[in-house]
């Protein structure tokens, strides 16, 4: 039972060469060893222990031992000789069983004692004061609303009080963007205020694993006030309608007591844009009858409907066809949240279900994944789609690729997929349960803003941003925009090209007829490297680059060909995923901005930062580092690690995959509690309930 | 920072004794001794000690150490003296701390391999035999419904194959009661089936934890299915609807997925009806604008609210008179669930909400409990409510005694407060939040089988039962009622009367003639007590009621006498609280009883079988033992236990009912999820979210 009971009596040597106070114990035990009747639990050594504790002369041979021999228990007295084996392992484990019980007893009394410090009579409510302005705040900006220029808790305590005149940060949305820039950001240089209409960061990767239990709700969630406290933030739960960029304001608003919409400007001196994404609908009818998969709120949902179908198959009165057609699940969207519900789904059925409902229904379960790609998982690398495939075609997890939702209706999903000779047939598939998974598009408040600045911005899916992250069309340095909702554009050729143009009109050189040697294309090179650093990885061989777009061969390039060359460049660099682990990243970069910028700002000769740009002259460009992307499979887990190595496995990789979202945790809460309930799941499984 | 040191010493020492296989060890750490700089960490510790393991050779000094030596290490050899009483202290810590964390490594390793082995690879959906009766029932009963006589798991397993022609047990409801009995059945002698709108048992005394977030919901529930595997026992997921006692069918109805209700038979050997109650509306109006806490979702629905006022308290543009109504929590009853709801809420209120939002809320929160009493928790012990009314006017919860809620309107409760002059004032209150928790009433299903048995049920509030908990008007031994919808009748003189009446006829005697001598009367008394058990406390002195009932010291009593006797015994016993605690007890009783009825009904002769009441011949009738009351109110518990004991106390009682709780718990899940929501609280506290 014990690993090595050899280190354990390494140990027990160590502490008995000391054991000076308690000396006089010897003889009592040594009493005991002469009977293996006395191999006892661990309780009752302790207690023999303690009653020979009190007095010596409670051993039945005291002549044996003279007062003396206690500075020197182990010495000369022979030892009980031929003792068995066994017998010797009885007690050691017996002694390392005991030392570990009682240090666990340590353990539990001290969380005990800590505990107990936590529970607070009724707290002094003295009084607080509390600004006139916090309290009835002055109306203004474009539509008069009032203007939340003070916060309830600016005089709490001194740090409020010190950061209340500070630089205004708010910061639009509590997801990983936000998140990962408040964890990051320095305590007191700024006034920061998050506002989101959830008061909860939700660890979006494990969402799936909530859907069936595996992990609890309130596991994935951390409240934001939570992540807040360090830094001193304010949270109000809003939502941002609008910005007014010439103002310096956001319009939010939220419905009160009664339902009415109110609404209120917050002033910003740095605005961040972390809004995050929607469910893109694709403009497919009747989604109405389809679950999604963005929101805490989802996953209950979902829980709560696949538990019902379950009850409702097993009641005698439901048809046959009708129990088939409930227990069929339908995933539409291939991607990792489709795969790793159905991963988990099938982990419900296949562990937790069939212990506790009829096999009939384990037997008329379907669950089925559309995807339109060829593949499942198509973003990762095609062995491990392949190997997901496969793995779900073993589970019967029924994979439908190429294939095209067209409308959800009450009870049946129909879709056109298209076969390999390109033929394409409309099927349709009755089912109980739909997820709608198929990607993301652009939240009501980015198109609003888009519209808003215009000509600066011109995609659809996001609100575009330069290499610093920074929106286009509002001036540099107000507003940043990070995560789903936003995508980092950089046209190299336009931006630098009007630069060297600047700067040729400055040498009061004819832009047109600038030629650039060999060693400026190198400098020009430099700066897109700074600028761009997605870019580097194009910019490797400069010589051969010079000599490919050296159309003339003239030895040096003209506007028009540096224009080509950096237009290939452009054309090269590929627009960042929206993941988690982008928003993360980006949202670290601008904490770290901004913590310089607070303090760099004065520091700065004018020369050094050109036409006005701190960001750049105090901070490198954001760089995005691609860590790999992996995702649960079903008792099994596939890594798509950068430089296309791809990793795939069984129960070893589950662990691993869960170690990886156990570091990415977002604090120390939320790990203990998917501990907990990892370890819960093991020990009773999943619990079939739906409330 | 260990317990006692010295035990860890004794467990060393005697482990020392027999360290044979490692005794090579000694020199190593013999040698470390000389050198302080060896107290090191547990791993090198270990790393030291396998190291020599390897090869006695590595000691420095082998000459000291001849191979004899070997099997005698501790002999003859001086020990090294002098050591500092701290170093002696530090190794014996580190050997300690070393054993300890080694013991938790091997549980945890232990646990993860046992982790391991709770996946399952796709299970093998095998074939299984369905009865087609199972899968079409034929119709039949009063409405020609479909009656359930088989079950889609009949043939999952031999056990069910060999309980399907078992007697059939329903039990209506899934609360104590049915739970109780559940937990108690032996497994075999009954084809067991559970109907009940929930899918999970509910620890209902806890809930009000549960609202604020100090115990988890799930932590509160368990699933009925997991209570029902060790039985077999079949679970539907429906409502009954009525009972066809003739028929011996239970009608039950469910909404199908597409919302139409099903209704179906579900035939009983047995029935055990243990529907508990419903809120108790006292037709008050406005009730729409009340929470009430008889539910888990109840649960999350308080909580959510609590936080959303919070947030809406938090906005800047809230005014401040609506705030304080925003933050103005109303509980109407004063009862244990009331109370306990107002302890946890003010806890979240003192020692989670202040860490996380402004002062001023703080200061502006309010909590009223509404009491009709005079006192709140007027079941208990006076001193026990006056200690929770004094506990409650320090915590600055205000409690409203001797007031009756009049109109509950969206922000304001109205309710006439009786002074102690007697005149009546109406007063109203702004609210935020009103929890109903007023006392229960009849569920529906209970009016209904009241209606139908007529004139043998004359309660409004709840199934009059006999002693033997069997539905009064109901065949005997078919129908049971348990729990909150039923009341134990015990009319004694009646049936006394009626059953001597009859004994008169059988001996041709005129009962009005019939005069019982004292023997005669200590028979009757002895028969009372074995079918009143309640009413053996009132059955003290025998010759002294003789006496005092015996108005004209006739020596013997006559009928009119020994009625009125009785009837006075009647008055003296109370109908018994509509408890958890009588749930359970009565769930208990009837399992045992069942378990001996299954087995005792061949063995007994029919003598001994009176008017062929078969319970009354092979079990005794229910009796309840009071095992007290307990409630918490805030960092400090009150105990009412029998015999006019009340306890209460600081921290140690909310421990100590916590262990209550604990104990009662319906499984070793609850227990453990209990645990670890305490730990959590513990270490982080209540989590401020609502979703």
């Amino acid at each position: 039972m014990p690993p090595r009971p050899g280190g354990a009596v390494a140990l027990a040597l160590r502490v008995s060469r000391h054991s000076t106070p308690s000396s006089n114990l010897a003889p009592s035990f040594a009493l005991q060893h002469i009977n293996p009747a006395h191999v006892r639990p661990f309780g009752s050594l302790f207690r023999s222990h303690t009653s020979a504790h009190d007095t010596g002369s409670q051993s039945s041979k005291p002549a044996l031992f003279p007062p003396k021999s206690n500075s020197r228990p182990l010495s000369g007295r022979p030892l009980p000789q031929g003792r068995s084996a066994f017998l010797n392992f009885a007690y050691r484990s017996a002694a390392l069983l005991g030392t570990g019980i009682g240090f666990l007893g340590v353990l539990v009394a001290g969380f005990f004692i800590y505990d107990a410090t936590t529970y607070k009579e009724s707290a002094t409510s003295g009084d607080c004061h509390v600004s006139e302005l916090a309290l009835n705040p002055r109306r203004g900006g474009p539509k008069n609303l009032p203007i939340v220029e003070a916060f309830l808790d600016d005089y709490d305590n001194d740090e409020a009080v010190a950061r209340k005149d500070k630089p205004r940060l708010v910061i639009l949305g509590g997801g990983w963007g936000g998140v990962a820039l408040l964890k990051q950001l320095n305590p007191d240089d700024y006034h920061v205020t998050v506002i989101s209409p959830k008061n909860y960061f939700l660890f979006t990767p494990m969402l799936p694993s909530a859907t069936v239990g595996t992990l609890e709700l309130r596991s994935l969630v951390e409240p934001i006030r939570r992540i807040l406290a360090p830094i001193g933030g304010h949270f109000l739960r809003a939502s941002a309608q609008n910005v007014e960029f010439s103002h310096k304001l956001v319009e939010v608003s939220q419905l009160d007591a009664h339902g009415n919409e109110v609404s209120f400007y917050v002033p910003y001196d740095k605005l961040v844009i972390a809004v995050g994404s929607v469910t893109n609908p694709h403009g497919v009818k009747g989604l109405e009858n389809c679950f999604f998969l963005k929101d805490i709120n989802d996953a209950r949902r979902i829980r709560n409907k696949v538990m019902r179908n379950l009850e409702l198959a097993n009641l005698p009165t439901t048809p046959d066809d009708e129990r088939r057609r409930l227990l069929s699940f339908v995933i539409s969207g291939g991607g990792p949240t489709g795969v790793e519900f159905a991963a988990e789904l099938f982990d419900l059925l296949n562990e937790d279900l069939t212990k506790r409902f009829p096999r009939l229904l384990r037997n008329e379960i379907s669950v089925h994944i559309i995807q339109s790609r060829g593949h499942i998982l198509n973003t990762y690398d095609e062995t491990l789609s392949k190997y997901a495939e496969e793995r779900f075609a073993r589970d019967q997890v029924q994979v439908l690729t190429s294939s095209r939702v067209k409308e959800v209706e009450k009870d049946k999903i129909i879709f056109t997929q298209k076969n390999d000779d390109g033929t394409v047939v409309t099927k349709e598939l009755p089912m109980g349960f739909c997820l709608w998974s198929t990607g993301v598009s652009q939240a009501e408040i980015c198109q609003k803003i888009a519209t808003k600045l215009g000509a600066a911005q011109n995609n659809r899916h996001a609100l575009e941003t330069d290499t610093h992250l920074r929106l286009n069309g509002t001036p540099l340095g107000d507003v940043y925009a990070i995560g789903d909702c936003a995508t980092v554009q950089n046209n190299v050729a336009d931006n630098i090209i009007s630069f060297l143009r600047g700067l040729a009109f400055k040498h009061g050189k004819d832009p047109e007829t600038l030629e650039l040697s060999f060693n400026d294309w190198r400098d020009v090179a430099t700066d897109v490297r700074r600028r761009y650093p997605q870019a580097v990885a194009h910019l490797k061989r400069l010589d051969k680059l010079f000599q490919q777009f050296d159309f003339d061969q003239s030895g040096t390039l003209d506007f028009g060909e540096l224009r080509e060359l950096l237009k290939q460049i452009d054309s090269k660099l590929t627009s960042l995923p929206a993941t988690a682990q982008r928003a993360n990243q980006q949202g670290i970069y601008l904490a770290h901005k901004f913590n310089k910028l607070a303090h760099a700002a004065p520091g700065l000769s004018a020369n050094e930062i050109r036409d006005g740009d701190l960001d750049e002259a105090c901070y490198r460009a954001f760089e995005y580092h691609h860590l790999g992307s992996l995702a649960y499979i079903g008792n099994s887990a596939v890594f798509d690690l950068p430089g296309g190595w791809g990793v795939t496995g069984g129960l070893w990789s589950v662990y691993a995959w869960r170690s990886v979202y156990f570091a990415q945790s977002v604090g120390m809460r939320t790990r203990v509690l998917m501990m907990m309930d990892w370890a819960k799941r093991g020990l009773f499984g999943r619990d079939l309930m739906s409330f």
